[in-house]
């Protein structure tokens, strides 16, 4: 029998990355599994400024997998977004918090909740059993679930993540305002970030209906600093071209205010997002107010759209 | 907020109808959340021994479903299995153990193990919460595990399996080879059995690459008594018509051999069993030696080779 192999999905963000280290954790300490955890992508500067900050390596880059190893995606389920190279058919487990898209040939396990962030749910199978939490996992945990929910403002944020939230701080001890600004800080810098990369580094594809839909987000604490509007315009529509989508859209989600500017560069985006969100495109930008979630406030609208 | 509606699949079997019950006990009592247990259709012979022996009254058949209710399936998650008249939209909950096929619109909860029955799980589940289990619902569960692994023989049993029903039977204290062959005579009943019913009681509907098939099994202690070969070929044809399939098989499964007979009632039956399962038919009867799942030895493979 082989290893487990876990990874989060392409273009990697924070919990993607920590459930990855911390199910190695799980399966390996609690399971007695043989388990390593792997990275589908690029590390984003909020990932590498939470593993410095533990003084923690960053997984290696997922290649090749021998046959007889198992995989165990964490943080998705979506064929679009998981690491090309990779065989379905070893998939075995499943720990995440998105919609179910993976349909298999034989039984797996799969354990999906709609909360927070897979690091909260990773934090609740440790609790499940009865297994100590070390620092370093409670404070990657941390991480995982401050950074997805934007420090649980996101709709996406439940009860049981703020009650694990509080839980994992009397171990981890870390001064959570301080914290998340510091982790904020660096998600928004621009610091080695190309425009390409700009929209490319926290970037999902979803099916809707026939459609192939590429969706990419960057959360700031200051939009202002994105502003190559006309460049990241052009890389959007080079984007959809290689990547033959039919659809593509980029938001840049104010953490602080609440809101997100979506990109719109065609006639079909327009069209289906005013529809969609409502109000109306200027300049290529649609605006949404209290929008921050692609997960819970785009794809399930777009996707109901799509599918009609 | 409406209540949680508890059904397991169309023509069920004993783990899907005691899981329906038990999730009952669970999500009321343990999730504190109004729940409650319907049936998607006819109970079999087992099933009706199994809730007489514990002088249950069977749980009503599911009609309609208010909007503001939500929907949780045990024991299956694939659409031709979910009764018709439910929305889809209103799936909260997946507690099961067959290979994932439902997708979403939005991310729910959704508990998949490759284990032996759903009643295995949701043992799992009581005792991940640390809550105690009645000697009915032991029962129960006892009921679901030894059906649906054929009192442990089937290849779908694992180890997980083989201690919960020890567990539970610290509760239960039933003579387990006794309570199993009162089980499996009721299940081999013919008793107000039609043919028709006889391949429609345990029947599911698969989606493999493009094509709709269906498949039935018939688990008895006494494959003899299935003697109406001719007829069960003609409700069969029929069967296949009515429901627009493109293939249809039947298998007769000896819970005591541990061996199959499938019907092949068709050309693209013929060739495609045979290829798949090795083996020549004759009369329109396959024999499958040491086949008795289904789930593992008849989907996954026929998935396979229809995918191609």
């Amino acid at each position: 029998m082989g290893k487990l192999i876990i990874v989060g999905h392409k273009n990697p963000d924070t919990d993607s990355i920590v459930s990855a280290i911390v199910a190695q954790e799980y399966f390996s300490k609690v399971l007695r599994q043989e388990a390593q955890a792997y990275r589908a992508g690029n590390l984003n500067n909020e990932t590498k400024f939470v593993l410095q900050s533990l003084d923690m390596a960053a997984p290696e880059l997922i290649a090749s997998v021998s046959a007889d190893d198992s995989l165990v995606l964490v943080d998705h389920n979506e064929t679009t977004q998981i690491f090309e190279q990779l065989d379905l058919a070893q998939v075995e487990y499943i720990v995440d918090h998105h919609k179910l898209a993976l349909r298999t040939d034989k039984p797996i396990n799969c354990r999906v909740e709609p909360i927070g962030s897979t690091s909260s749910l990773l934090a609740k199978m440790f609790q499940e059993k009865g297994v100590d939490i070390s620092e370093k996992i409670a404070k990657l945990l941390l991480a995982g679930i401050l950074s997805d929910t934007l420090n649980m403002t996101s709709p996406t944020t439940t009860d049981e993540d703020r009650t694990l939230v509080m839980k994992l701080n009397t171990i981890a001890k870390v001064d959570i305002e301080e914290f998340v600004g510091r982790m904020f800080k660096a998600k928004s810098s621009l610091e080695g970030v190309s425009v390409s990369e700009i929209i490319s580094l926290d970037y999902k594809v979803f099916n809707m209906g026939n459609r192939k839909v590429g969706i990419g987000t960057w959360e700031t604490t200051c939009p202002e600093s994105v502003n190559k509007k006309e460049e990241i315009q052009e890389a959007l529509r080079e984007k959809k071209e290689v990547e033959k989508l039919d659809l593509i859209f980029f938001m840049v989600v104010d953490i602080l205010k609440q809101n997100s500017e979506l990109y719109i560069i065609g006639e079909l985006e327009q069209l289906v997002a005013e529809k969609v969100f409502g109000g109306k495109a200027k300049d290529g930008l649609l605006l949404l107010p209290g929008v921050v979630s692609r997960k819970k406030q785009i794809v399930p609208q777009l996707t109901a759209e799509l599918t009609k």
